[in-house]
């Protein structure tokens, strides 16, 4: 069936690109962590978060994937951050050799640990693999609590589950243990984080294993 | 440029295959919507609650997309239309011919008004036509107030944007007035709906539209 066939093709050769940019990562002692989610769960809000907290502690670096605008890149380097924006224009995920290319903007030797924050979306990011360490995916507690059944791949290529908007749960019909049994039935290996971004609830749990992990001291 | 002959073949392909679906659907008397949305903005419940509202006074028939999974079509069923589940199995978005093989399953003899609920995402389902009237993009309050500008496309192809979650607006930081502002930007043509799904608020005018809109008195 030739369309099964290109698709991969392409895919096999996103693949060889990200395994490049896996070694020039573990060259230069860089960590990276492709954060996944739909649009709107929290992802940049985690980063700036995240960013300050660590502020004289860990160098971050951030990789900006959005279809069009650089709203969240202006964020991120508000926030403290060394940034690119990729816009993809239209596309629905990143592909490695995005990255490549951005990587040639980045002040490598000033970064411990880059998160690629990938385009919105629950589906198509999932398929392409970026040269990451690990994959975080982001659900919210406003989305529903049944994300992880209806999107079992993302879950499946995951490393972190971090849940976002604990501060909302007083107001919406969602049940985090059920979130928590589903996603661990498809990955038992699931590390997962309850946080607020907004309130600060979870985030220093969050941060304290980012520097073990930006250490080098959990291995994936 | 070899990919894009390809991607732009199957793009056609599939708009022949919407065609076909429109002329049928016309010919049935039968108006139909295709609603798209990020994961979990409250597809599956807008479409209960106006069925419920509309029992005895238009016949719903309901196309379910997921990944995986036919708890949606199980909630709509019970709500009290006549639904197909599609699983994509993978795929991030319906196709026309989805659509056709699923339309052989309904009894259209019986539906005045047709949903197709799309898979949960902001971008791929923007660029394919399944035969619909009028495509619907729902947003909500907790996805942050960034998303007509960041996921243009979606709001370009949209007739209608309904807003969601206008119960949850006092514990989030969300400019209504600023989402309309970019969607209208982009589509000045768009028609717009505040709803709660939850609590019900605005749910009158919408089924009131869609009412017209069923009888034929609202042209696109």
């Amino acid at each position: 069936m030739p369309k099964l066939t290109i698709a991969q093709n392409i895919l096999a050769a996103n693949d060889t690109i990200a395994q490049e940019i896996q070694q020039l990562l573990v060259l230069r002692g860089i960590r990276t962590i492709n954060v996944m989610s739909s649009p709107g769960a929290g992802k940049t809000t985690l980063l700036e978060r995240t960013i300050e907290r660590l502020r004289g502690e860990l160098a971050i670096g951030v990789i900006e994937g959005d279809i069009e605008t650089s709203a969240d890149a202006e964020r991120i380097e508000a926030a403290g951050a060394e940034t690119i924006q990729i816009n993809t224009r239209g596309a629905c995920h990143l592909e490695a050799h995005m990255i490549r290319d951005a990587l040639e903007e980045l002040d490598l030797a000033h970064i411990d640990l880059l998160f690629i924050e990938n385009i919105g979306n629950l589906v198509c990011p999932s398929a392409w693999h970026l040269g990451e360490d690990l994959r975080a995916v982001m659900v919210s507690t406003t989305e529903g609590d049944d994300k992880p059944a209806k999107y079992p791949q993302m879950f499946a290529v995951s490393h972190v589950m971090i849940v976002n908007k604990l501060d909302l749960l007083p107001y919406v019909d969602y049940d985090l243990a059920k979130v928590k049994r589903q996603a661990l039935a498809i990955n038992p290996d699931l590390r997962i984080f309850d946080v607020s971004c907004r309130m600060g609830e979870g985030l220093d749990a969050w941060c304290e294993w980012l520097v073990t992990f930006a250490n080098g001291k959990i291995k994936i």
